[in-house]
């Protein structure tokens, strides 16, 4: 084989390993989404089974991390990456770290779902639940699809969502509270639902990191811990 | 310059590049291990200027983080390390994203004890939130003290530690709600300290994802997701 036969060989190797690495943190994305809508349907319907299913598939998502991470570390030590493909492997190794702990929302989700079956519902909350999580699969949703498109705009708008879900956040616990304070014997439960909803919260940050690795990944640019109308106006330079 | 000379000096700068990002994040670490202690006081004090200022810091903990990440990928690209120096940088990169949300924790915690100043203190939690306190300060500070000196035996008591707080977290809060069943009045108020001790229970787990990068800095072996008496037994082989 002459030189340039085996360089493109390298060179394709090289894209093979990078696109599997890629198309493992999406896998493990879709895994950690459908876990955490798994988790709010158990919350909402009282299903202790599905729960448990959630608790148990949350093991495979921490093996999933480790061997993500061990591919870019062999990425980085035998093909010295560089340029976008060396962003690409860092925003890998970031993205696949808050998606390990979306999965760890969504246990905690579980766990609380487990407890309401066993004490009984919350007489509130559970709107609040469907709604929130729905934004939050949402943006996690869509920031995964930006991660494989390397679409900044859809990731833009993950950022701009992360607002809102704050918001919504914020209110609902106002409106828990006063329920709490209603009805004393309802605290344990009420508070149950309130960590849950904390969570879906968390979420919400987690997928607007991912959508931030995203822009960092295509621009070259961090964009982290700088305001929207700032990143905004990077973004379209 | 001869060619030997020409080798070393790089080297030696390298070098040099490694000690830095290093004590850039001890560096970082010792702030954040502040606003930490700090943020804990000011709610122990109902000191709301010291609250405050736990809140403006934040930004230049951010900013760490952000030039540091910078500096280690600056590193990857243009010296493409290998071996233990690739696990220093990849351990860094790590850390410091913990390191930076160990500082949102504190912010959230000062923003609790001004939320406090306003609405008069919690009837309980106070002795909690500082026991608590001390006890993830101390393993954060541990942490760190690790990561300096690479030791191993160190970084599992850290690891170890964390079972503790746990618990100790899991006692505080069943306390704290029947505060809040016998006098609803309270709810409000006993939250704040509900959502501090969250948060310090966070800084624990941050302080553990810590001392295992520095186990896989020094093992070359992710001990993420393991039990602990298997983590006792890798370290001692």
């Amino acid at each position: 084989m002459d030189k340039d036969g085996h360089t493109h060989h390298i060179s394709q190797q090289f894209n093979d390993e990078l696109e599997r690495v890629r198309s493992h943190l999406l896998e493990m994305g879709g895994l950690v989404e459908s876990q955490v809508t798994d988790a709010v349907h158990a919350l909402l319907e009282a299903d202790s089974a599905r729960a448990e299913a959630v608790r148990t598939n949350d093991k495979r998502i921490n093996s999933m991390e480790l061997s993500i991470d061990e591919e870019c570390i062999r990425i980085l030590a035998r093909r010295q990456p560089a340029a976008s493909d060396l962003r690409l492997v860092i925003a890998v190794t970031k993205g696949i770290t808050d998606l390990e702990r979306v999965g760890d929302e969504a246990r905690k989700i579980a766990e609380q779902a487990i407890q309401l079956c066993e004490s009984g519902q919350s007489p509130k909350g559970y709107v609040e639940a469907r709604h929130i999580g729905g934004l939050v699969v949402r943006m996690l949703h869509e920031a995964l699809d930006a991660f494989a498109r390397q679409d900044v705009d859809m990731a833009l708008s993950v950022v701009e969502q992360d607002k809102r879900v704050d918001m919504e956040y914020a209110s609902a616990m106002r409106e828990l509270v006063t329920v709490m304070m209603e009805d004393p014997r309802t605290i344990s439960r009420v508070l149950s639902i309130m960590w849950s909803l904390r969570s879906l919260e968390r979420v919400g940050d987690h997928a607007r990191n991912l959508a931030e690795y995203v822009i960092y990944l295509v621009k070259g640019e961090d964009v982290r811990h700088i305001g929207l109308q700032e990143l905004a106006s990077k973004i379209k330079s």
